[in-house]
């Protein structure tokens, strides 16, 4: 491997396969009949994929997950509508701020970043403030890795007559979500995670019947997907200039998931490199922020170890001349790193990764790998 | 050529070189150092292409061109501020419908579409409306292919004590624009017009201070320039994940720009492309909208033959077949359509283009190429 070019063990961008990049190889003309084709299935294939089949509408939409957020929230929530996001890390925090920024009510239920969001709590909160239209959950909470449970979310909140909209990002495509279970009006990710695209575009699965009335919501001619959808059903094109090279390439990655099984085959993998990098690690000596039960295999928090020979920078900075990219913590409370097992990684990039580790703690000299907390 | 990759005659996505694309071929850490090294590069060689150094600095920003512009005026535009477009075409038409959407102040003043802006009656209007707090521009309008006076517009608004933001999306690298004579806030581009790289990115070259005066104007989280700006000079890195290999491609791409002997050298290119496509049609029969003064070598309206057995849809088709892609006319009076002349394109391609063209015409028995109104 070309040591310039490390394998991402990060929540995205990842490492994409060789077709999936050698898909940018051409250019497309954004109004051209052949690039149409390719962004109706694209959009096909996404609803599929949610079980959205005549219920459900694929929107997607230039820039990155947030700006996929923001155009779902800005277009589903009505202006005297209200929103209550459960929190338990900085991307549901982020949509509190998205809010507050759009001018739109918002409250916040939260959890400490290890604790899942409660169910019970949101039932009676939305008992108690009738004038909440909109709940927002985070399927996987990058922050920590934590898998939040969805299912009984959505369960609570559909009960009280309420609409439900999943940030499922990081975990699209790896973890199932069928809105035919899951009841809710959207489900939002991005090309670039566990579908193992390349970075630059968005996408909401959008119940039909909430979209079309959301007519004249946005805040934001850019991030309309009321717009947007109407446009596309119309010509098949995206109203502004889409990455064109991006979806050729979400296409590719789109296909490649398919041929691994979908979402089962895909799970199934990432599940197989968290449980051999959480393994390894601890075998190391090092603890994770989260029980097995509440971890998403997307990406695992580690604890950073209290010997003082350990530093963030200067381990990274090992890593990634031995070929590995990993990821900064982002608790608000303890010190942490962060390594994913999403992309195109298999048992051989965890074993690397693994011996990549052990060897630099050997160089640093970084003996105890226990936590200050547990020290 | 491979017929199912027509080349593109369009104002962007457009043809890029091989090596642009090549660069597309790895992925990166989006918060990796190498990537960040990248970033810089970029940002410092567009703040040098508009001579913008010292005074301004640049921030980009994911999505189309139109997400820049939204981003720009959201930024700098005060929410009490109120904004005065100079309109000829739909991207000026477009700067009035953000405006609207996000509830700021906005007038136009217009132009027919093959007239250029009115710097006089720009003139008249400021000294008439004191509350104006800023003026937009669109240096080419790509509606019909107008090249604005831009500098013009710039001395009537400094004069005035008024702010000017330039949307030079479609000539931005190709048509001189210097900050340090043409007195501005802001001018706005984006990676696939006149640089040559692929779509997914925009950018805005801001006078720092007024940037800096810009914080909490933002009506998004997503589209803020000010906090996208602070967080980037804090780390470096974007504050939401970027399009990593666009970024890689436009940095290839500008590397291009500068080889080519930068706006001069890429811009005189584009202008060879321009008269021999103009000349090669007026043989053919066609009138193009615009008289040559006004034309800005970027792309060219011509009008549609009033001949019968003229159809878009058709020479198009056919056109494509042919292996080139060209563009539907946007003129709100007249049938039209349009032809860009910028991307990997030198005298060869419009030779094959116009060879293609007269082809198609003889297939489809389009003898007279007059327009409607001077048949």
């Amino acid at each position: 491997m070309d040591r310039d070019e490390p394998l991402l063990l990060t929540p995205g961008p990842l490492a994409t396969s060789p077709e999936t990049k050698a898909a940018m190889q051409r250019d497309w003309g954004s109004r051209d009949t052949h690039f149409i084709a390719l962004n109706a299935r694209v959009r096909e294939r996404l609803v599929d994929l949610a079980g959205g089949q005549g219920s459900h509408v694929c929107v997607p939409i230039q820039g990155s997950g947030t700006f996929a957020i923001e155009a779902t929230i800005g277009t589903l929530l009505p202006r005297d509508g209200k929103m209550l996001v459960l929190v338990n890390g900085a991307y549901g925090k982020r949509i509190e701020k998205i809010c507050q920024i759009m001018g739109r009510a918002c409250v916040t239920l939260e959890t400490p970043e290890d604790v899942p969001n409660d169910p019970a709590a949101l039932d009676t909160a939305l008992n108690a403030d009738p004038a909440i239209t909109h709940v927002a959950v985070i399927h996987c909470e990058t922050t920590s890795g934590i898998l939040n449970p969805v299912a009984a979310v959505a369960e609570v909140t559909a009960r009280h007559g309420r609409r439900l909209i999943i940030d499922a990002m990081s975990a699209f495509g790896a973890i199932a979500l069928d809105v035919r279970q899951i009841d809710c009006d959207a489900v939002v990710a991005s090309s670039n995670k566990c579908l193992e695209g390349v970075p630059g575009m968005g996408f909401a699965i959008i119940r039909q019947t909430a979209l079309e009335a959301a007519a004249g919501n946005a805040h934001s001619l850019s991030l309309d997907l009321h717009a947007q959808w109407v446009s596309m059903e119309g010509n098949g094109q995206w109203r502004f200039t889409p990455p064109t090279h991006v979806l050729a390439a979400f296409d590719q990655a789109i296909a490649e998931h398919a041929a691994e099984g979908g979402v089962a085959g895909r799970g199934a993998r990432y599940e197989r490199n968290c449980r051999m990098l959480v393994n390894g690690m601890h075998e190391l000596g090092f603890k994770t922020l989260l029980p097995p039960e509440l971890q998403a295999p997307i990406i695992i928090t580690f604890h950073s170890p209290a010997d003082a020979n350990f530093d963030f920078a200067v381990f990274y900075d090992h890593l990634r001349q031995r070929g590995y990219a990993i990821y900064p913590g982002k608790l608000t409370g303890a010190e942490s790193f962060r390594i994913g097992c999403i992309g195109q990684l298999g048992d051989d990039e965890m074993l690397g990764a693994l011996a990549a580790i052990q060897e630099t703690l050997t160089v640093m000299g970084v003996d105890n790998r226990a936590p200050a907390q547990a020290a």
